[in-house]
């Protein structure tokens, strides 16, 4: 059965035949593979063509910046299903990146959409100070989150986002989306009450929108970094498993308050 | 419950305060975002170490060789699913991630075992020739597959492993793997009766591995490569939707031969 | 690091010590293995008590009438991952139980919502007619689609829908959710122009939250449902292989129209 | 392109048109929908063939035995990722699913596969006693691990096995698997110095198989058990969430114990 109506019937991305790889226009064996880095690589399948100096070394920086930062949810669920099921190390990865949603992890792509958001207010005429009222106000009516800022270890600021906004603006790269990232920061306290630091989240959008990547791909960024984080992880846990003591720890962590059998008493191993 | 005796408590790869987050030992925003591309922190966070140049080239060569080739099964399970879970991008990359295995993508890691095993047998004083024999003969005669040889597309010769042999010795990388990848091809005729050249999922082991990557991590460069080409794939998914047309257009290749109801017809459409 | 503030340290859903396993307050081995079905069992799992004979036959029927339908998009996807990954089933069925999402089967839970909403506003007051105009016209104000209805295959009724009414009225259980899925479909032409039947994606919210299964579940039957399903197309897919079949097939029906080098012709194998 | 040679081009599973959908030969809505259990369905799905009172029974009491057992692994793993991902519940049963590997829940698979091979020997005229040492010794000799037995938590007895050796005895179906399950558990300290109790995972795939359960699907037994106990788990995570409380307790209790920059001091928070 025919689900919906999609209407396209091609791809523009890769075509091949028995002599020739073709990605992105490109001949990949005789002019890609060996002449471009991977980030390069990734600009180009993402957007169709080569990044420049400045696209690259913000990319670079983003995949840097969020590819790793220790035993958070999703390494864990990554490590302990590895211990359980050490035949498929592509299970174990898929495991940790299930977790790149919309709470941890994929907050970019959300922040992303809300600083497009406004700065779409501010070029229909808005001040950069009333876009960010404006929005904010429609998310807080909505009960939306405010993606991007606040972070629970990184409470005064988050060096990753100070870093990133650094490199943007030396390479000439930070404009409307950066700007509106500031100007939301400077004006949480006033809006919700509180004062929050953007996170890296809201630096990872907010530099790579004014560089040029596309909105519809940002939950792409701390998905592909966090993979090679999750693999240096995988590695470590074939050498040093630590999968079913993070498990056991994390569960003696927690009690049964359901009801059992008179004289039951649980295993307190 | 305590699964298993792992013995370890600790991890190395990453740390953190409030301040600031360690990386392998880097100050991760001072020393590292900005200043180092994509490839040399995946190489750090796996290895322990700053890549070398050469080192660096290869797995950028790997990384782009084997990123993409057009629709491939497990490009269609993730823009399949994608078209049916549009609020999940992380899901559809991991369905994507899932097909990385033995026969399709993983077979980087097993043919790095293959050649690794070879290696091993020739440090240890046998010829060249008579370690390749040696192993492939118990391949055969455990009935195991030889993996890393022979494409159902690029038949006489894959053109990214071609040119990744040629990237490894133009920096000087290739060494006793890389002999062997080439001494394998050069038997097959004689060890298994037929012709088959060695593909990019032999090439990638071979050149990794003379170049110092570890060999229970090779599976991570496909998965990690292929997660920026399934990113590309869902960027256009959402542009150009054909998940629904990939299924219809399966799903009318196959035939239904169980039984039915008495007059029952299936649907053709 | 902390992540939110989750307050809570238990669970009433299991504990166990070396002789005796506790589920929802009964001995596992001692009363319940062997004396109760995979369905009862499933109910008491997620409400916390058995069920009554009627709400195991509703809950039984929509287990049934949701498990299988063919060679849908995520059965296609979760063959595939098998062909490419044999060494791990439990990767194939993730990736089949990935397809589950907003558009495609976990749209049950999302109709749930739907009729939840209505049946609150007739609670506060309003006629039944007048909770449905209220909320359809919302969700189209919104831009949200209405889940439940319409099927591009079962374009006259669904099957399977009229069936699990019936089965609801025939124990006593259809209630106001019931009535609200037929309300929708009589005012559903002249609120957004198009006859459309209730599907079983919205049957099944309908008897269930009737038969007094909590909403916030709801998405548990089609992946309980489609996990059966699963399992047996990939013990198809190990005795007559089709995973490579389908992919072959859904490639050949797209084509590529992005650049490519000067005489380049793409392979149409 | 055409991966390997799949000659198969149907399916026998399930066909449909616009009114009728047929399952295994049968009319879903007229003949099965409201008069089948899941059960029965799930058995039929995977055999083709509705099951006897007694394989019925066999079967239910192995999915009941093996669905919830409190916060292992993979229910950790899955209630991580709602926690991170709360947008798709699907993608956090499929992080526990992935879960059911090797080492844990998957193992009824390789305990079956062992029976079986088992049975084949004493089929071709060896005793019970000596079909055991050969095989044992067989996978002792290849450092395969003997799978089904020994439990971390249930070190005397596993009480689900001994009530589903119960349950087969009662309906008649205990036959050469079973007795072979039990021959293994008296050779075992003989064989490996050490007395293990036959666990729930060999216990399953001794009924199972003499029920007339196919070997190719047993994992699938595990798997679909497991996936009604992480929906009840995913109802409590959205109720009463602990998914970032496990994640924390168990950082907790790991160290860090790779380098650092001079005056680092790692967060005890």
């Amino acid at each position: 059965m025919k689900i919906g109506s999609q209407a396209h019937r091609s791809t523009a991305i890769s075509a091949s035949n028995s002599e020739t790889i073709v990605v992105r226009g490109r001949d990949l064996a005789g002019e890609l593979v060996g002449n471009i880095g991977f980030t390069d690589h990734f600009w180009l399948l993402v957007t169709g063509a080569m990044p420049s100096a400045a696209q690259r070394r913000v990319l670079d920086s983003t995949l840097v910046a969020i590819a790793e930062h220790g035993l958070v949810p999703s390494v864990q669920a990554s490590r302990m299903t590895l211990a359980a099921a050490p035949e498929a190390l592509q299970g174990a990865v898929a495991a940790g990146i299930l977790g790149c949603g919309s709470v941890v992890l994929g907050s970019s792509e959300a922040a992303g959409r809300f600083f497009a958001e406004i700065v779409e207010r501010k070029k229909q005429g808005a001040s950069a100070v009333d876009s960010v009222q404006q929005v904010v106000r429609e998310y807080r009516a909505q009960r939306r989150a405010i993606p991007g800022y606040g972070h629970p270890l990184h409470k005064g600021y988050d060096p990753r986002a100070k870093r990133l906004f650094d490199v943007a603006t030396e390479v000439g790269c930070a404009g409307a989306h950066v700007e509106i990232a500031h100007e939301v920061e400077r004006q949480l306290p006033d809006l919700v009450g509180k004062k929050l630091a953007v996170n890296v989240s809201g630096a990872i959008p907010a530099v790579l929108l004014d560089a040029g990547y596309p909105l519809l791909a940002l939950k792409g960024v701390p998905i592909l970094a966090r993979t090679a984080g999750l693999i240096a992880h995988l590695l470590e846990e074939q050498l040093r498993p630590i999968g079913f003591v993070l498990s056991h720890a994390a569960e003696q962590a927690i009690g049964y308050d359901g009801e059992a059998p008179a004289g039951f008493k649980p295993s307190d191993e």
